[in-house]
């Protein structure tokens, strides 16, 4: 196996174009067996796998400083940087993460997961070359979806000023994670269709020097590409045309559904493990199409990523027009989204909460500022979701939940949720987000009648004394839990709240708790800093009642374990229970 | 008078070439006689009296509707739409604000202070007039210098999608606030140079249909080239050259100096007032270009505003490669700083606090997880700073005050600055914000030898008890003036603490406090939810300590009064002392 001979990217210029092409190979059975076992990045990483072999032959990393754009097809990346146990050793598969991360590598430069990013980081390391008077390479290699990205235009357009040296590979498989659009796109096709020639050319017309590489899979193509531009004294574009998915069928068919997932079969391509139980994506997807028919000003909108938010091949098709997916521009969605409601549509963007950082400013000044009524439904805000740090979705409450005019509700149970959405689409009065909740689907079986249009009211589950529990959103299941287990367990029956609504205090009800209460806990699920618990503190602060808030501390968190890093913030029945025991007996 | 006649967009379908061309003439007269008297933003205006009347003769607003980019170049749009007196009458001057603002008129959509906007926001216009089977005419109008900012670009993207009427006239002066950057003008000057001949164009490689208008300043040809867009099925680019600061001849010379700016003399163009005092800016430059001096890594960075920091043309020659402008390009700004100080530079982004909002996700994401040593300068964060809705700078400590990695400081005197300035600059360990002050230049005298390096590290300024005031940055005088009227007044001595740093309690020094303190008080220049003081709170929390947290309550504010917001939140050297008083004798 050459695999086994390659421990650095040295090791790979020893190699002959037919050892390379044979390394390809391996490298890509080696990703099969290990990715239809442990699952991952399966799409776009089995199409770049000659284009990084050839980087690593033609560049002298880590002189040379290749940036990855979110950075889910470091894969080969990583075998040839010294880290193939991770690959080949069914005991090692977890040693690595799925992102470029410099604690692992001299190899890797930034710890990323988000798009667009890549061309604006290199050309800071570029820039910081010119300064200290260095002479290295650095290429920054960003797929053709990642392009529809704001952040990625705007790298581009200043990496024109560079006027040295910056190479940027463009790895264009023509896919996003589901279509790509934007009217980029249709240059791309014209570019591949013309190998390079066609004369309106987007990353020309952005002062960037270019050069079209005619198969993306052909080892001595692209390595004569590298050569050529390597040591290039102005920024270029390498336009590169890949197979997302390339060499295995099921993917080169699928390439959504392989784009990123669990295990499955190499044989059938079929995941090894399906579920067919509802969840609160697919009863997103249930209430929108039947919004959608009821009304033909509703539709649903999402930044390049639908499948998750129930938005299958299939939804999107029955939704048809009322389907728009934005390309992989949550600025341009919120914004998108404020404009539709000024005219009267109903618009609902559904996104992941690690995304919604990429739109503050639209949110607060499109959307908020205006006072339109669109409706953003944040999906994985939680610590039970993501746990890449570059994907963490807990720092939402803080992030939007001071911004004004917003609505930002917290439902607990399937039925809640749903009441919460239909307010939403249907009222006129404020932007709403809604945290759709992480955990498996909790159905109460009762229908939500509330009116959502009383803001900042809570709903008092049971009404205790002592001590009152105030449990946000997923986590007012843990709240339940430290009220039952006190009311069984000692002689304390503490008030439970249910509070709905982040935004924004329930002043008649807290001030109401003053007469029985000596001690107000807030639950929450995401950083305790500048979220909503603090609110809590801040109102009772002159007061003498206490207050006890729980969340997660401020902090990155990497590949952790949900339940060690709740139960190391405090965060467990038990802790909990011990900690008012405490607190009422001072 | 001709403007006399026009009280709506109506009238001036009425007007004979001739007439629009007198039209435009005493409009320009009359925008100078204001402008001179008032300020306001002065060549975004005179060049584009010709295009805004060409517009309205062409389109039927308020049913065809026109989204400004920004909108400050609205004032001949508000003119021709029923606001004229705001123009005319001297005492009518502040009738309306500086923005478009649908609360003034029927005619404006949005509340806009931000570039790069326009297009995704009319997008949502036009899809919605689609899914209803509207047939009205959407005009995003918008500058090349916005054409810069991502949003923008996303927004040109996903216009294709609409495959429908949609409007995007690109008002070309060849100039942004200061100088363009970035390779997309190298393109618009090709396009210039060859009246919109040029094979490689922008517009067009993002799938927009295009034309190009040959005198921007010719009432007839624009009303030819609107009259041949008007009902397009079809996305498409109207591109205007027009000259910024068009008919006064200072302007059209000194485009950066009059973009913006105080009242003037219309017969020398001088400004009516200057101010030869130093203020932070100018230490900021005096400090970036001595340490530029030393060091050739230490570079400013800024996203087209560079003057308000200090950073004139002279001194932006001075600072030849180590000064970089983006362009609106903030996100970049800040991916771009991480990978200048990954690479070993020693980069000082300056931006406005109310601009700072464009680039959470960079902050967190590319700058924050990286833990990469980036200085960020952030102005304007004060309810004394900007007092457009659209500008407010006090929400920052919410944004960024919760993110994991990142230092910000708050000083309170130049000595405190520089300090924290130069801290931040030659430190390698976290990303440092800076707080710049916005009060005037207030100097101890005194060098501050503190060493940052020790992070969360509170000074106590007057050791008292009973009652502690924790008040950070510009508002440390306010809360000195508390202390001083409390010992002066009553028998309090008060402890007060200059906290330095807002992203971190001195828990130790809080809970020293616990021995001989009753009541802690926060001081906060911004809103209060998701702040500082909410933490001091929550950290005293489950103790007998009281807390009051002062701040600005979550709101959009417009055009305010700063003492007034600030009374109305209690925040006044009397209301505090009295609340002090109260909370202690219950």
């Amino acid at each position: 196996m050459i695999l086994e001979k390659v421990n650095s990217p040295k090791d790979l210029k020893e190699l002959s174009l037919n050892e390379l092409n044979e390394l390809s190979d391996e490298i890509r059975s080696v990703l099969l067996k290990k990715l239809s076992e442990n699952g991952g990045h399966i799409g776009p990483n089995l199409g770049v796998v000659e284009l990084t072999i050839a980087l690593h032959y033609v560049f002298n990393s880590p002189k040379d400083k290749l940036v990855f754009d979110i950075s889910h097809q470091t894969y080969i990346h990583k075998m040839l940087t010294g880290r193939k146990e991770a690959f080949l050793d069914p005991e090692k598969y977890n040693s690595v993460t799925g992102y470029s991360n410099p604690e692992e590598s001299e190899h890797d430069f930034f710890l990323l997961g988000h798009t667009s990013t890549s061309v604006s980081l290199a050309c800071g390391l570029a820039k910081a070359r010119d300064l200290k008077g260095d002479k290295e390479n650095i290429v920054a290699i960003i797929g053709d979806g990642s392009l529809s990205g704001g952040e990625a235009y705007e790298g581009l357009n200043n990496a024109f000023e560079l006027n040295s040296n910056m190479i940027i590979v463009v790895n264009d498989n023509d896919q996003s994670i589901a279509e790509n659009y934007g009217g980029l796109y249709k240059n791309l096709k014209e570019l591949r269709a013309t190998e390079g020639k066609a004369e309106c050319n987007f990353f020309k017309a952005i002062g960037l020097d270019y050069i079209y590489v005619k198969d993306g899979h052909n080892i001595a193509q692209l390595i004569e590409a590298f050569e050529k531009v390597k040591d290039t004294n102005r920024p270029i574009v390498v336009h590169v045309p890949t197979i997302k998915g390339k060499g295995f069928k099921f993917a080169e068919e699928n390439k959504e559904s392989f784009h990123a997932g669990p295990p499955f079969d190499l044989t059938t391509g079929k995941p090894k493990f399906t579920s067919d139980s509802e969840d609160y994506s697919t009863w997103t997807s249930h209430y929108l199409l039947d919004a959608m028919k009821k009304d033909p000003s509703v539709l649903m909108i999402n930044a390049g990523t639908p499948a998750p938010f129930g938005f299958t091949e299939e939804v999107r098709t029955l939704a048809g027009k009322q389907y728009v997916d934005v390309g992989i521009a949550e600025e341009h969605a919120v914004a998108f989204s404020s404009g539709l409601a000024k005219n009267g549509a109903k618009p609902v963007f559904c996104l992941f909460s690690t995304f919604l950082q990429r739109t503050y400013d639209q949110i607060l000044h499109d959307l908020c500022i205006n006072n339109n009524a669109a409706v953003l439904l944040v999906f994985g805000a939680s610590v039970h979701s993501f746990n890449d740090v570059t994907h963490l979705g807990f720092f939402d409450i803080a992030m939007i939940g001071n911004i004004p005019n917003l609505v930002y509700l917290a439902p607990t149970s399937k039925e809640e949720y749903l009441a919460m959405l239909d307010w939403g689409v249907h009222q006129k009065g404020h932007p709403v987000a809604i945290r759709v909740p992480v955990t498996s689907l909790i159905s109460t079986g009762i229908e939500d009648k509330t009116n959502y249009s009383i803001l900042n009211k809570y709903e008092v589950t049971n009404q205790g004394k002592d001590v009152a529990i105030i449990a946000l959103g997923d986590f007012y299941h843990l709240g339940k839990s430290v009220v039952d287990n006190l009311k069984d367990n000692s002689d304390y029956n503490p008030t439970l709240i249910n509070p709905k609504f982040i935004t924004g205090l329930d002043k008649t009800l807290l001030e109401n708790l003053k007469k029985e209460h000596k001690l107000v806990i807030t639950l929450e699920d995401g950083i305790l800093e500048g979220g909503f618990g603090e609110k809590v503190a801040s109102f009772y602060g002159p007061s003498n009642i206490k207050v006890k808030n729980y969340g997660i501390k401020k902090n990155f968190y990497n590949k952790f374990n949900a339940e060690d890093l709740l139960k190391e913030n405090g965060i467990s029945v038990e802790q909990i229970v011990n900690d008012i025991k405490n607190i009422l007996n001072k």
